[in-house]
């Protein structure tokens, strides 16, 4: 051997890439910046822009019934600043709005907030779609960037800036005439504020306040967009502190932050702009938004609730947030997603398992000693920043079955020796089982092996239901009516339900039993054909909530059968049936 | 209207989840840190651990097979130090580094490296695992943070240190006994630096390098893992200043960096901790590895890219990489991950678009002014980062069909009332004719007029080829067999293909014509059933790469058939038919 004897000869080389074509951005003259010494202590103010940056990014916008789905979620999160649209560029934003103040669905501590541009007829109808509400927030911005000036605009400072003024004023004027019952909060935007000389920055948003007039108790908002992340998160909280010192009216400007997310830095952004300062953020749940979305409310909402600062939002069952946002935006929340992905409370390897195990046992004992549960004890272990109870998860410790090394792992093989395949969190559950099992045989499974365990787990059991046989009906337009036998402790049962779909009707009837073990809720479903040709067998999946011991789990199904149908009811059963 | 007359009401309430559990992180006192106003001018040293960190944290572990693609696509791109198993752990990582060496897979300039725990036994193994190959670091850690040394361990310091010190000379005592071919590095981790007071981190490593004696030119690699991301990413470029002032070593020292993503903030704490001195970064493509991840390797170097500086690696066909890496972790990278998501270089806003649009307008006519390609200009537009050609993707305007306002977009609407479920990339693409149809008529369509335009696009196209007829047989084990009756330029011909699958069997087939038109590449491939019943259709849909006009186009194409088989080779033709 040679115990390198020579610096490591750093043999890398450039990547043949037109890297001439770009520059590094400008640094920011502050070499008495404050934000690096600084931690952040509370929540600042929150804004949803779910209902208007996030759906106006989404290859299907959400219809009414999804973003009134989505306003729901966000009212119960705790968000109490929600951006509903852009009533002026589009014809659904603007009915939405109408659809919310009529049907009186805004509680009376959440001010909506709608965006407009500068222009008269676009601010006057941006009024006109808030007549009635008890409080809103106005959201103009111009663009201010010199490149937006040079190839956009063609416009000279001076000409941006009264555009700015000009539309603060047509605000006032207008929300003047058309909303006296509501009171009107305002806010500007320097378009785009990441990409702006900083003083340009300043003298219009200066202007602005001049005509708005904040003071004594009134207060602007300023907005300040990193709608293009341009540079390391240093630097835009650089910019913030920077842009707070210039400011005249300080204590009544609420500095906003609107991060995007281009070089994957976004919640970094926030979280340095905050400690610069800045009291307000908008993002999106999970990040929508143009390109690479918005900064992601609910990691900067862990992040903190992780330091023990209280967030203002509820996130405990992070699934429910996670699986309505999915159904809103038609988009996936991925498996390693900070805190929500299917994959962020498990641990693959050994030592980490190991390492977790021995640490939830000391948890457990500290707890005890201070004579208190552990959901009360604070919290410490190997591995996981937070306790995945306190969303709603659960840890799982997924493990490989040794025997089958190299062919992948036990999804791989009943995927290509039994043609399940099986979502990715049914995947996670069932390993939980095959660890049981070789935890007991010493670490190591046949492909029989675990496919008997698999079916053990999914497919045998017949207690306590049974399906005996199935009718189904659908009248178009109507809803589908069901008709199924049905072993319940033994006893043959005829049970009729009616639903969206059979398994909503088949949940309907199970409900009717008045049987509190059956009182469930879907959370997921899939399903596929396992062969082509006229033989073929149908694969369906199910997650529901089901009964357990005075609470509710969360469990899979299984179910198999040459109609698509009955193989979904036997997934239904399969989950019940599964239930402690 | 009130405008608004009192400071905007805060209304925001405590979420109700038990914040009382968690603590905040201690600052690091470091009141003169000198990184906040430096800026990255070089590339780092760079190692993919995507062999060993991710691989061993995906549900279904890499296949020998994959493995290799994934390291032939890691060498591509340019990394030469690539850690490439954990072999003491795995019998199937040790085969592997067995096989890269025995086969010569290793180029002469890629240095590998392989991971172990601190105790002989494995020490040997490890050792063992690299007989042969010519450059080699051995990778070493142990657990240092007093968390571990309380719950998993029950030691002290001491001990730890003993066993990072003895470690160090069982693999120079064992490197000595059986590398005598192999130049040795080493690297040592303390884990989880993050988590460990700083002082004892600086007194384990001083007392490991004094094992292994840096100096005249010896390098050794202190990697300090946030094996957990526990602060604000400001945290760990402070940690990384204070660990660095503190080494006696400094000049043969290399700081490695180990970054995983469970607070989102990896990229930024990578991007600080270089600024504050770090020389080296460990991580993944895509960001695989435990939870949420090990840092992205790809949007480090992008960023880098972005502003001018080298990466040292070759991202300029992101599509590709994404596609191996996808093939080999069997998980998906995100439609909004930074530069290689399929929505990142959208935009969906109009006056986005137009932004974007006059934008490129003026690029190109300052590119003809200084006489040299709009490829070698230096890059400037609205809303992009970068121009998506240098990685080998285009910018796509996705509209929306006013007249389907409220129902969502095209994809809505040809999934419904037509049973077709396009892949993402697909609806970003048909997006784009729709737009140049919505430009010729005024901006709106009617859903005849959307779908007219896709079967004009996808389904329609009878030149140059046409499908008459389709015979496939295929035996078990062997390969698919495939007799084609095709119209070619209006002239039926006969054509034979065999191949893994009736795909790759079609491709083969026209492969054989010689004809440079059907010189196409499958990237992608999906497919489903339109209704149940025996009369079911089925859609396929295919990625290909088709020779145009010299160079190569991505392009879709689509094919319905009540036959699967024909169904995919129509969409194969309906690809080709496109081609410019």
């Amino acid at each position: 051997m040679t115990l390198q004897n020579q610096r490591h000869v750093n043999t890398q080389r450039p990547g043949g890439m037109p890297v001439h074509r770009y520059r590094p951005f400008p640094p920011i003259d502050l070499p008495d910046r404050t934000w690096p010494s600084r931690t952040i202590t509370q929540a600042p103010r929150w804004l949803s822009t779910d209902l208007r940056d996030g759906n106006q990014a989404l290859i299907d916008p959400m219809s009414p019934a999804r973003k009134m789905r989505m306003f729901e979620l966000l009212v119960r999160m705790g968000y109490k600043e929600i951006e509903v649209g852009f009533p002026s560029a589009s014809e659904t934003d603007f009915a939405f709005v109408r659809a919310l103040i009529e049907s009186d669905k805004v509680p009376e501590d959440v001010t909506i907030s709608v965006l407009t541009q500068a222009r008269e007829d676009l601010i006057e109808r941006t009024v006109q779609s808030l007549v009635g509400v008890h409080h809103a927030n106005i959201h103009m911005y111009n663009a201010l960037a010199p490149l937006f000036r040079r190839v956009v605009f063609h416009a000279g400072k001076d000409e941006i800036k009264d555009i700015a003024v000009r539309g603060t004023e047509l605000v006032m004027k207008h929300a003047e005439s058309w909303l006296d019952k509501t009171v009107i909060g305002y806010e500007y935007s320097p378009e785009i504020f990441t990409g702006t000389e900083l003083p340009f920055s300043v003298e219009v948003c200066e202007a602005v306040s001049d005509v708005w007039q904040p003071g004594d108790g009134r207060e602007i908002i300023l907005n300040l967009p990193a709608t293009v992340e341009m540079a390391t998160p240093n630097v835009y909280a650089d910019q913030i502190e920077w842009f707070c010192r210039q400011l005249t009216r300080r204590e009544d400007t609420v500095v906003s932050l609107h991060p995007h997310n281009d070089r994957g830095t976004g919640v970094a952004a926030t979280e340095l702009a905050l400690m610069a300062g800045a009291d307000r953020v908008e993002g999106c749940l999970f990040g929508h938004g143009e390109r690479t979305g918005n900064v992601d409310l609910v990691t900067l909402a862990m992040n903190l609730f992780s330091q023990g600062v209280e967030p203002m939002i509820d996130v405990s069952d992070i699934d429910e947030i996670r699986r309505t946002v999915e159904y809103c935006t038609q988009l996936p929340v991925h498996p390693r997603h900070p805190y929500a992905g299917d994959l962020v409370y498990t641990a693959f390897s050994g030592s980490h398992q190991d390492a977790i195990k021995k640490g939830l046992e000391a948890l457990e004992a500290e707890a005890e000693e201070a004579g208190h549960p552990v959901a009360e004890h604070p919290w410490e272990a190997p591995y996981l920043p937070i306790d995945p109870r306190d969303v709603g998860r659960t840890y799982e410790a997924v493990i490989r079955v040794n025997s089958q090394s190299g062919k992948g792992g036990v999804a791989y093989l009943i995927k290509t020796e039994h043609k399940l395949d099986l979502p990715r969190r049914l995947q996670i559950e069932f390993s939980g089982a095959v660890q049981r099992q070789t935890d007991g045989e010493g670490g190591e499974m046949s492909a029989d092996q675990i496919w008997s365990a698999f079916t053990a787990e999914y497919l045998d059991r017949e207690t306590p239901l049974k399906l005996d046989s199935v009718h189904t009906s659908s009248t178009s337009g109507g809803k589908d009516a069901l008709t199924v036998g049905i072993y319940v402790d033994g006893e043959l049962r005829r049970l009729e339900g009616t639903g969206n779909g059979p398994i909503n009707a088949f949940i309907n009837a199970l409900a009717d039993l008045g049987d509190p073990r059956f009182d469930i809720r879907l959370l997921d479903y899939a399903e596929h054909a396992l062969s082509a040709g006229g033989d073929a067998q149908a694969a369906a999946y199910v997650e529901l909530t089901v009964p357990s011991g005075g609470a509710e789990e969360v469990l899979w199904g299984v179910g198999v059968d040459p109609n698509i149908v009955t193989a979904s009811l036997k997934a239904v059963i399969s989950s019940i049936n599964r239930a402690r």
